[in-house]
C-alpha cells in the first residue's frame, strides 16, 4: 500500500523502519529498533520503537512490555558502559497527544545524564515539551554514537 | 535493626512501606506499592515503588521489570478510567542522582495528563526537577484519590 492510498498519514518512524528515511540505528530485531534521537536532549539520547506501528503503551501486550523494558534496561546499560551517562539516566514515555507525544508511534526515550547537566537538560526538555525541537544533530555524528552503542546493547545478558 | 544502628540513612519510602510514615496507597502487594505523590505534578500523580529497598532499575531483574511495568500499565489504565487522564499520560523514571532522583529508592512516576494542562505541567516539572517541590497536597485529599484508583488497578486483567 502506498502513502497515497493509505488512510493513515505517513509515519516518520514507519518510514525509518522501512528504510525509506535515514536514521542512526543502534539495535534492530524483528520487533524493536533503538535509534538515536535527531534532536537529542543529551548526547546519545536514544528512542526505542516497535517495528509494528502502534501509538500507545496500551496497544502492546505483557510480552511486548517485557521486551520493551528489557531493551530499555540494556540500552541504559550500554549508554553507561560507553560513558554517555555518569550517575544517572531518565526513561520517559510520552503516551498520547495530551502528554506531548509529537509522533503518534510508540517511542520510549532513554536519556543519559551526567552530573552538572541539569540546566542544559531542563532547557532542552522544556523546549521539546512545548514543541520547539531546535537544530538537528547530523546523521554522521549520530551514526558514530550508534556504532559505539551497538556492540554494548546486550538484551539477553540483562 | 533500628534506624540509629543502621548504616543506611532513613529512607522515606521504606518508612512508608513499614507503615511508620503515612501515605495514600492505591495498590499494595508483596513486592510493589502504588502511592500518591505528595507533591503531584498533576492530580492523581502516582509512584510505583518496590517494597524491597533498591535504588536503580538495574537493581531489579527481568521478572521485577515485568511486574513494575505491568503495574504501570494497570495504573495508567486506572487513572484513565477514573477520569484523571484524558488523552495521555507520562511515565518517568529518574534513575540516579544525576537524573534528578531525589529519593534513592526506585520509583516510577505515572503522571496523568489532560489537553490544555501543558503550562502547569511544564512549570511544576521544572520546579521539581531543580528540587523545588512546592506545597504538599493533604493526605486526606490524596486518600480520596487513592480510593478511587484502588478498585480500578487490575494488574491481572491487562
Amino acid at each position: 500500500m502506498t502513502a497515497s492510498n493509505s488512510q493513515r498519514p505517513i509515519c516518520i518512524f514507519c518510514e525509518i523502519i522501512a528504510e525509506r528515511l535515514p536514521a542512526s540505528i543502534a539495535y534492530r530485531d524483528q520487533d524493536w529498533l533503538v535509534l538515536m534521537d535527531i534532536h537529542p536532549i543529551t548526547e546519545a539520547h536514544a528512542l526505542i520503537i516497535p517495528t509494528r506501528h502502534c501509538a500507545h503503551l496500551s496497544d502492546i501486550d505483557a510480552a511486548g512490555r517485557q521486551a520493551l523494558f528489557d531493551l530499555a534496561a540494556a540500552t541504559m546499560a550500554a549508554q553507561e558502559s560507553a560513558g554517555f551517562s555518569i550517575g544517572g539516566a531518565n526513561l520517559l514515555l510520552n503516551d498520547g497527544i495530551a502528554a506531548n507525544q509529537h509522533i503518534p508511534h510508540l517511542h520510549l526515550h532513554c536519556i543519559p545524564r551526567k552530573n552538572g547537566d541539569l540546566l542544559a537538560f531542563a532547557r532542552r526538555m522544556v523546549l521539546r515539551t512545548v514543541g520547539i525541537f531546535g537544530f538537528r544533530v547530523s546523521l554522521g555524528r549520530l551514526d558514530r554514537i550508534a556504532e559505539k552503542l551497538a556492540p554494548l546493547i546486550k538484551v539477553r545478558a540483562i
